[in-house]
C-alpha cells in the first residue's frame, strides 16, 4: 500500500502549519475561505483521507445504521430498503445491511456481528422462524435504538413500524364476500410472524362480521415459494365444498397461483377470485390484473429512517412509542371483480 | 447511555485477571474451555462489546466493503446484491451499500462517503448518466481494491465483471430472424452505459451476418420506466414497414410494453415477436411467456464477492486482470415462437 497522505504531508506541501489545515478540513470559522479552498484542492489532489477509525475512537459513533432484512431479493425489501436508504444517505450515515435469510440463526450472527461493529442504531425485519429474541437484548441493553419493520415483535423500548394487518386482511376478506365469494380461503406464510398472523386475524373476522362460519380448514400454511403452487392446487381441488375465493398474502406467490390456476382451465374472477398483498408491479402485469392491499414499503422505509435518526440525534424519543401505523388501500382489479 | 462494561468489570465479576478475560475473548490457546465459555457467558450477560473502533484504529481496516448501485429497487441490482452480501457475511465482512438513483452526482457524493469510511474495498454497478470517472481515482490511488460490476468502465488497475452483452444480443437478434422477423427494434437504455451498447453491436453484428440492412431508425434509446411505454408503442405504429420483431432490453419493461400491445391488438408472438433481457420472475408470469437472456445475477453477486475479498486478503491480484465474463444464456418462450 502507497504510503498514507496526512496533515503533516499537507502543511509541507502549501508551506502553512498543520493546525491551519486540520482547521481547514473542519471548516473551522478562523480559516478564511480561499486558504480553505486551497487546502480541500490539496488533499483531494493528494488522496487525503480523514482518519475516520480516530474520529470513531474519540466520538464513539460511527454514522452508521445496521439493517437486518429477511431476504434482499423481494420486491417488499428492496423498495423498503430503498426508502431507507435514502434518508440515511442525505443525513450522512452509512447503512450496513445483511440478510438472515429466513433463518434465525442467521439473524442473531448477524445481530451479534452489527453489535460489534458499533452501529449508532439498527433497524430489523424478522426471520420467518425466529421464536426467540435474546439477540436483541444487548441493543436494548446498551440503549442503541432498535425499531422493527414490517416483521416485528414487542420488546421493551422497541418501537414498531407496521400497517394495520388486521384491518387490511378484514378489509380484503370483506370484498371477497362483497363479490359473492362463499368459500374463501388464505393462503398464508409463517404464522409466527404478525404480518402473517394479523392479516389471518382480519379474515376471521370479516367472516365472523358477516356470519359466515369459520373453519381451520380454511387456512392453508406454506414458504410462499413458487415451487409450493402445486400444494396450493391440491389442497383447494380436494376440499369438500368448492373454493370460490382466495386471499393469498402476497402478490409474487398469488401470481404464480394464477398461472398454475389457469392451466388448471380455472376461470378467474368467474369461479374463482382472489386477492393478493403489497401491490407488487407484478400485479399489474399479469392476466387478469390483481386486486391487491397497497402496501407502501418505500413509504416504510422513508419512515423508518427518519425515525431512526431523529432518536440517534435525540431530537425525538420513540423508545416510549409502541408503534407507527402506515395507511394502506384495498385495490380493486380484474382477478376479483364480478 | 449506560456505563460502558470493559474488560476490566469482567475481570472484577469473575476474579480473574484483565489479562485472563482479554485472552479468552480472543480465543488464546494458553486459557481452559472452562475459563474461556465462563468468561464468554458473562460478557454477554454484561452486554460486553469489542471496541471495534480502537481495534479499527490499531489495524485501519475496517473489515467492510463499500457497495454503489444505481437502484435497490430492482430486480437485477437486488439478486445481485443478495450474492455479494451472502459472501461477504460468511466471510466475516460487512457490507455498507448505497444508491446512485441513476446519477452521477450522488453517485460522486457516495464515492466520497465511502472513501472517508475507511472501507476495505468497493463493488461499483455505475449509473445511467456517469460519464467522468475522477471520483473513483482516490481508491485506485490507495490501492483501495475497486470492481465494476455489469454497468463497468475501464480503468486502470479496476476489473470487471460482465457477461458477454454483445454477444448476448448477437443470441437474441439472431433467434428473431430465424423466427422470421424482417423489421426488428431495438428498445434500449442510455447508450452511454456498456451493457446496452454492447447489446445493439450485438444486434447490429447479427444483423451483418444475416445480411439484413442496419437503420439508427430501429434503435430507439428511453429510460425504460413504465410510463415510456406510449413512447415506444407511437414510434413503432410510425415506422413506415410495419415491425415484427422487438427485443427490448430489460424484461421488466418489455412486461410493460406487452400488456399495452395486447390493449392494442397487437397478437404476440403473430404478428410481432419480442425477446427481453434478465429472466426476470415476471417473464414467465407474463401472457405470452417472454422469451429472454438468462443473467444470472445472483451468480454475478457470488463471483464479485469472492473476487474483492480474495484480492482484500492478497490472495488473488485482479488488478492485472481485465475482465471476468459469465455465462449467459438465450431462452425462447411463447413471445417468440413461431
Amino acid at each position: 500500500m502507497e504510503k498514507k497522505i496526512t496533515i503533516y504531508d499537507l502543511a509541507k506541501e502549501l508551506n502553512v502549519s498543520p493546525g491551519t489545515i486540520s482547521r481547514s478540513l473542519n471548516n473551522h470559522p478562523s480559516i478564511s475561505k480561499k486558504t480553505k479552498d486551497k487546502v480541500v484542492l490539496k488533499a483531494n489532489e493528494l488522496g487525503y483521507k480523514v482518519n475516520k477509525f480516530a474520529v470513531n475512537l474519540r466520538t464513539q459513533k460511527s454514522n452508521t445504521i445496521g439493517v437486518i432484512i429477511p431476504k434482499l431479493d423481494s420486491y417488499f425489501m428492496s423498495t423498503l430498503l430503498a426508502g431507507v436508504e435514502k434518508v440515511a444517505n442525505e443525513a450522512g450515515y452509512n447503512l450496513i445491511i445483511s440478510q438472515s435469510l429466513e433463518s434465525m440463526e442467521k439473524e442473531k450472527l448477524n445481530a451479534k456481528t452489527l453489535y460489534n461493529s458499533g452501529i449508532d442504531a439498527i433497524l430489523v425485519s424478522l426471520a420467518f422462524n425466529t421464536e426467540n429474541y435474546d439477540h436483541f437484548t444487548p441493543f436494548i441493553k446498551s440503549k442503541i435504538p432498535l425499531i422493527f419493520m414490517d416483521r416485528v415483535h414487542v420488546l421493551p423500548n422497541c418501537p414498531t413500524i407496521v400497517i394495520d394487518n388486521v384491518q387490511a386482511g378484514y378489509d380484503a376478506t370483506d370484498h371477497l364476500i362483497q363479490q359473492g365469494c362463499k368459500n374463501i380461503i388464505v393462503i398464508t406464510g409463517n404464522l409466527k410472524r404478525n404480518v402473517y398472523a394479523d392479516r389471518v386475524l382480519g379474515y376471521k373476522k370479516a367472516l365472523k362480521a358477516n356470519k359466515y362460519k369459520f373453519s381451520t380448514d380454511c387456512i392453508f400454511e406454506t414458504t410462499m415459494e413458487p415451487k409450493n403452487t402445486s400444494d396450493v392446487l391440491g389442497y383447494i381441488k380436494n376440499m369438500d365444498e368448492p373454493v370460490d375465493g382466495l386471499f393469498i398474502l402476497a402478490d409474487s406467490f398469488a401470481a404464480h397461483c394464477i398461472k398454475e390456476l389457469k392451466k388448471e382451465n380455472y376461470n378467474i374472477p368467474e369461479d374463482l377470485k382472489i386477492v393478493g398483498f403489497n401491490n407488487d408491479p407484478i400485479s399489474v402485469l399479469v392476466t387478469p390484473t390483481l386486486s391487491t392491499i397497497e402496501y407502501p414499503g418505500y413509504n416504510m422505509g422513508l419512515l423508518a429512517g427518519e425515525s431512526i435518526i431523529n432518536q440517534i440525534k435525540g431530537n425525538i424519543n420513540l423508545q416510549e412509542t409502541n408503534a407507527i401505523s402506515l395507511r394502506h388501500k384495498l385495490i380493486v382489479r380484474e382477478s376479483s371483480r364480478n
